[in-house]
């Protein structure tokens, strides 16, 4: 589920983002522990080998290609190209969010202008707003990790009740080597198209409101199928990937305490524990972390969205608006500025 | 209250930017002096530690530690880390101020496209109106601190003349577990459709548009929803302030002033006052402080936004605008420029 | 007004930019060369004292001053700071150009779907178009100093024909704490449905494309408003002006020549004219300067918008367009390529 | 074909980005393992030539243009000139991925709008459909070299049934020095207008849904082209590619491991292999190979898009749909929660 | 006319880009070898001075000048101000083209919506189309110096056939200090209503998605105007082209090769041509010429918009579209998939 902590800083206050470095739930701390032991591990591994199994000469050795990895980490440009990168992941990653698909535009239209409070007419807009529901969950279950877990065959969908064993069959026999994601949408076109017909939508102009409505809904669909389908290259993750690795492996040797009594420059202290370095890890694998969670937002982390959520609560919501509510309006009272 | 000094930078001038510096209310040193009381103690003790307590040894050890402080704080890539982040929180603030909602359009068309002097016409438009604002405040009390201290139950929304008690009463018996702010947009589009069938909205053109606009309010109110419920992930802010404050932390030993006859490189000065890492204080922890302050924008800083004020201006200004004002046009007349 | 150099850049051409240092209007130079001044006399006055007043060990003294603070010049981001900075400022800048309200769309419209070419259909023409002007003008008069200088009151507003006397009377007798600029808006709209009812505008259709781009209008007049009423936060403003500001100041000492026969590194040079640094003042300052002019292009600085042009064009213009040309159409005639 | 990891990196998980290392297709590796291989030998090459063929004083004279080069290397601006051109270069990518052309909406709009299951009514649903997919077709073979070597002549196009023989006449006989990729629309325009003369198209209402879709698809189109026909200016690739070549050919001498006898600064140690300038050489270059990759995404890179079966997918399915599926509903039944 | 290269970087191949490195139009070497040499004689001039004319002492002295001027010219922030500014000038050109008017979706419109195949109707689409493409002329004559060459004055746009001589007549009639590229698109709206009031234009719903059009041809075309009219303000041009100048004239000096012997630091080596000094002007002095470049599209350089080659084809296909294909379509026959 995301973490939501914007109310913790609604204010800006004394410190005040220090209350945040003490969450656990989403945070860089619970992303990162195991990254981080096994850096530490590796430093006083190291450490070890160097301070205690090593001859002078071997450690002379050392300590010189300690320098020479100190030298050439800080060649690596790791901040710009994590810079760089993070700006394009977050603004994909914002970008899906704003296009998740919510029925509450088609559900509203739906409810006021597809007449009828017979059976056939609640009928006629519980199916509407069902193969709306059912195209975005089709999509969901091609994007999301957790959504394919709940319903890994169609079966499980007919089962949550968006589809009727009528359309699944439909549905199987049309033939295309191609997904078929977009085939509710032609029923709903083709149904909104019939209800005119019989009047009950009332006419073109409240028709094409729907199918504008409808377009829309589709398009957020395809553009989180976009958004899974054509990645950010491979090669651009590698490089950002390799650049950050590269960098803490050259931390490993390069940012070893060396023995204060040979005079090396930089080196007349040893205080065991390298504290900045670690601080270090913690921002770049922090900020690469950053990417590693927004790069796919439909898995399962802290930060993820909620799409099994969504999709229930789309559903509940959207047949509640069009069935139980249509034309039930409570009475018109003069609101208390009245004159 | 939003702090606007626009006018007073109309025009360049010599050293234009001077006079923003002596302001006080929404500025960085009412937002900073007391973390920067609390650095400056900081600072001074250790100084005094060093200068008065420590012995000779000692004295040795904490400047090795101080230089050694003094060359990772310069390693901590604190300005491209802000820089990045500043500008993706920069982005988001201006987004959510665009996307405030506001009912000017629908009243304008309200006001003309919804027929009927008598009664039942202003009541019709007085309740479509209300609706709208309604929705607008339940969406607020979610977001904004501001707004839900001063409605912090249902009844506050009935008395404050927002919702009739038989709206409140039809409204708490729709069950659902999900949020049910969209409610009075359902109302909204089955009224308008039923003042169409009775002929007080003209035809399915004027009533779409009424539609349209409907839904551009509430996409302004769920993308609103979607700023506060998703915020920048907590990973990234928790990067951002652990390099910020690492660095200050690194500067705390690292920029004392050595004791100048030891000969240290750069510290050849005993200046007692560290102006230029007091002024980068000011830089580094000010630009935090700009993030602190616009990542809510909907909290009581000086720079946010006035919610609760939005909220009576819409609802006085809209029920002015469809009611009083409707079709009480001044005579036409000729202009000066006629022929 | 606005300072156009585009047609002496249309083709890139030897050293082209060159031609651009030798302008005045407009140029860095006639935005700096006081600041420059004052700069330059600063520096000249520290460089007298050091040379000619102190005395041996206050020579010295400040000589470890002047290495000191050259120092930590360098450490302050003046180049990041000003870099993502003036990105955002010249953002705005361009957005509240392109966010200008033109009548132009709206005068189209009702050239040709206004009718009536009688005294009344001439009377209506010409009032819808007035009361679309006048909101631009109350808006203008809110954001701008030019046009607000030009029209301090509403007698103003009603003497240049903006409004008639029985307009403001009603304007006037309104009661609400809140800005009045959308009234004109909600007289468009409804005179603009009295036409239609009176058959001057033919059906919804053409009315409701009137409501749009009335709409349309008006979202760009409450933009510009937005980006006068919520400015770049004052902290930001201020951090940067303190980072540049500081950094002179650090200049003002630490680029100072030292004695060369001293040995100081980097010292072994005595020009008087520390002309690097002075072209350093030119670029930052510069750089700064473009904020300060784009910050507020409301204002009168040789860069601004000319609203008190746009205001005249946009009343003569579209009155032409709506009055006098109203079906008035050249013959039609075979073009030259007629088959 | 496009290379998707994404369900790879749902969750952030323990060292979550490196099984992305390991992958070959689209792969870093793939993309650049030749020009590393023509790196390395080069590099050898030199460094066999210095250790074993040059004579003492050669050798000094090689080590300080050794040291000369390695200085100037570090100040060839290659991350920031490569960060912003990248930037660029992959937000042109995404562009043109938003702007394919797919003709879902304008199927859907087809199969509910365009009445008739008679045979005119089928031919004339799957007409318009054709003539909509033949315009993208005549589109990609300007922009794709993959599509351009399937259809090479506009007889392909003709045998693989985007066009008949009558309308290819047509097409020919039209006289015109310009590209014809529109005259399909002006086909689609015309008889989607004598569709509704003949009732087959209810209304204006539903003709001009139609049209506007229509110039949606066309403004995708042209789009493509025009991301094609002007390209980024070549100076700016031609600065970036320099500027990356340049770096490389500096490293090849000065990031030689030179004799550490001789006491150079930084250089006393003598690794043979320079394992992180072939660390930079992956980073850098590996920048430059995601531009180079993206800046055409319509080639055959595992990486661009993959046009040829996108116009595939699009006839089958667009046929589909506004033929056998229209007006062909699933029967309507109570869903499942249904009271 | 714009250099395209799309075609050449299709695939991303063996050393992809270097191909690009051989191009002369449109390329690097052809618009900055005239300032090369200049830099390149100055650069000899100085050398010879140095080495030849100067005396021991004076030698002395312009070897301290020389560090100086080095040690300067890498604190000016060139590679970030040029980022930031050619960011700018990138966005600004690239939207400048995604906004050239093309009347494309206009033309579609025309030909399938205004009725009659006789002369008048023949006569009323021609002229129409013609309002459109003169509206376009009239801005391009504003805005581009190509255009303005060809037509200096308005008899030549009546001479070319975008204007009848009545037109003009009534053109220059209407009194107006204001720029009149407007008035065509009066003409075309009053035009357009006329032609729903006899019939040819069927109904508001037509005629009103017309005008949609039109407005945002017109938008368009004022955009264009705008992005003329208010260019990147005067300062930021100059800020950039002095910290670029200021480089070179700095690295004229700091760059010389200074006598090996002295034993100044990283001066042990006299290679006499500069070349890592020269690749740096090339990168600089290139990444300005791509503002240069692109700072005003509308020019003759290479890599300018074809602004003439568009006028002509706008109106050669648009007369064609309206004119001769006006319901001239090919007989419906069944394409090769058809059951």
């Amino acid at each position: 589920m995301t973490v939501t902590y914007s109310s913790k800083v609604a204010n800006a206050t004394f410190f005040g983002f220090h209350r945040l470095l003490l969450k656990w739930r989403g945070s860089i701390y619970k992303l990162l522990y195991r990254e981080f032991i096994v850096f530490a591990v590796l430093y006083t591994a190291i450490s070890f080998v160097y301070r205690l199994l090593l001859t002078g000469a071997q450690k002379r050795y050392f300590e010189k290609l300690s320098i020479y990895c100190d030298r050439y980490a800080e060649q690596i440009p790791v901040t710009f190209v994590l810079g760089f990168y993070v700006t394009l992941v977050v603004n994909r990653w914002w970008n899906q969010f704003v296009n998740l698909p919510w029925p509450d535009r088609l559900m509203f239209l739906i409810s006021s202008s597809v007449y009828g409070s017979d059976q056939q007419g609640r009928l006629l807009r519980r199916t509407l707003m069902r193969y709306v529901n059912l195209t975005s969950l089709l999509i969901f279950r091609s994007v999301s990790t957790a959504v394919y877990k709940r319903f890994p065959t169609m079966d499980h969908v007919v089962e949550a009740g968006f589809m009727t064993a009528d359309e699944r069959k439909l549905f199987d026999n049309l033939k295309s080597p191609h997904l078929k994601y977009w085939v509710p949408f032609i029923w709903f076109g083709n149904l909104a198209a019939k209800a005119r017909d019989e009047g009950r939508i009332r006419d073109s102009v409240d028709l094409q409101a729907l199918m504008t409505e409808m377009n829309q809904y589709r398009s957020w669909c395809s553009l989180l199928f976009g958004y899974d389908w054509v990645g950010i290259p491979l090669v651009y993750t590698q490089v950002v990937t390799l650049a950050v690795y590269t960098f803490f492996f050259a931390c490993l040797i390069g940012r070893q305490f060396l023995d204060p009594t040979k005079g090396y420059a930089g080196h007349d202290l040893d205080l065991y524990i390298p504290i900045f370095t670690l601080l270090q890890f913690f921002f770049y694998a922090g900020w690469l972390k950053v990417a590693e969670q927004l790069i796919n937002p439909f898995g399962e982390d802290d930060d993820d969205f909620e799409t099994n959520w969504c999709i229930d609560r789309n559903l509940q919501v959207s047949l509640l608006a069009v069935d139980e509510m249509h034309m039930s309006l409570p009475k018109m009272k003069k609101d208390i500025y009245w004159d």
